[in-house]
């Protein structure tokens, strides 16, 4: 018997070719990827059931290299949030294009949403109460989202010409060109912000 | 003499037509671009250099709604910093999709170049030497964009199924759903932000 031209169509391999897409072009239809699957639109269709379907395959796969940490471990709730933040960021950086569209859809991804499970119940051994835990986690979301997008600036992320003020000018001299320059400022900010919800935790719910 | 039947290009008409283009795929070419303008490519190359200087247009048109804060009016920094925070997260939350291409960019628009002076100003003003100055920008920055892209979520931006543990089913059970979600972490966080860099400038430069 002849074998396959191309390999199965697998779950895996129908995320690769979206975010390969999504990479290079900021969105991708079902038809350009049927295309680049070389397979029909209704092939695909007897594996998702449509766009957002693929999108959570995307998020499933951009999320799939986060170790969460062991939080049975006895580690306090605060180096477990910062931990997930960390690699959460570096997940998301390899795709700054996808996090727009990740956005726009809710989120049903599992393996996501074991992620978010950890954050909730770490939120929950802080102290805070259930809608203080949303917000918390979308506090996080949304700095690590913008952060993750940070990384895929150009090296000269402001080039102000003439209009910048001397305080302005200073700050760029200082701190473009350095090495680590997003990942200090993502420290700093992940730092203000858990240092700001232990305190919000030790005043109560 | 005939009129033209088209309005004659212009900096703000090259900027709405290309930030219809985002808003509606994500993405804009410069011949598609022409296209919406009925104009040749070249036509529209007599008005800017490229991709990145339409960019920088959209930069502009997103940002021009903000009105910067009068900080020589005696205001203490943090309110101030706050006030275009506010302001800036409002102005590209109507724009999720420009956002990613916004980052891949060097900053050049000179209106928004003028709100990144104000910051650099009053971060100066709040004691911070010029590295710690970029961090701080580049925090709000991060925690702003990722705020605005929230914004832009539906809804039910979970639907986790079976797979949630019971403190996110609590947590969203008291958090989704309610008018202000987005804006309510928004404030949250930036509370947190705020404050911490309120606590950062005091212990010293």
């Amino acid at each position: 018997m002849a074998r396959p031209l191309t390999p199965k169509l697998s779950p895996a391999r129908i995320a690769k070719a979206a975010l390969e897409l999504v990479d290079a072009h900021g969105e991708f239809t079902v038809p350009d990827l049927a295309k680049r699957l070389k397979v029909s639109p209704s092939s695909l269709y007897n594996h998702v059931d449509g766009k957002a379907d693929i999108i959570e395959l995307m998020r499933g796969q951009a999320v799939g290299a986060i170790a969460l940490p062991d939080h049975s471990a006895g580690l306090d709730w605060a180096p477990v949030i910062r931990e997930i933040a960390v690699q959460y960021r570096n997940s998301y950086a390899r795709h700054p294009r996808l996090i727009p569209l990740l956005t726009a859809y809710s989120v049903r991804d599992e393996t996501t949403i074991r992620m978010y499970n950890v954050l909730a119940d770490q939120f929950v051994a802080a102290g805070f109460g259930p809608a203080r835990v949303l917000e918390a986690i979308t506090v996080l979301d949304n700095f690590v989202l913008g952060s993750a997008l940070d990384v895929a600036a150009p090296e000269e992320v402001w080039e102000p010409g003439e209009a910048a003020t001397d305080s302005l000018r200073a700050a760029l001299a200082a701190g473009l060109g350095r090495e680590r320059r997003a990942d200090e400022a993502f420290e700093f900010g992940l730092d203000l912000i858990v240092a700001g919800l232990e305190r919000a935790a030790a005043a109560g719910p």
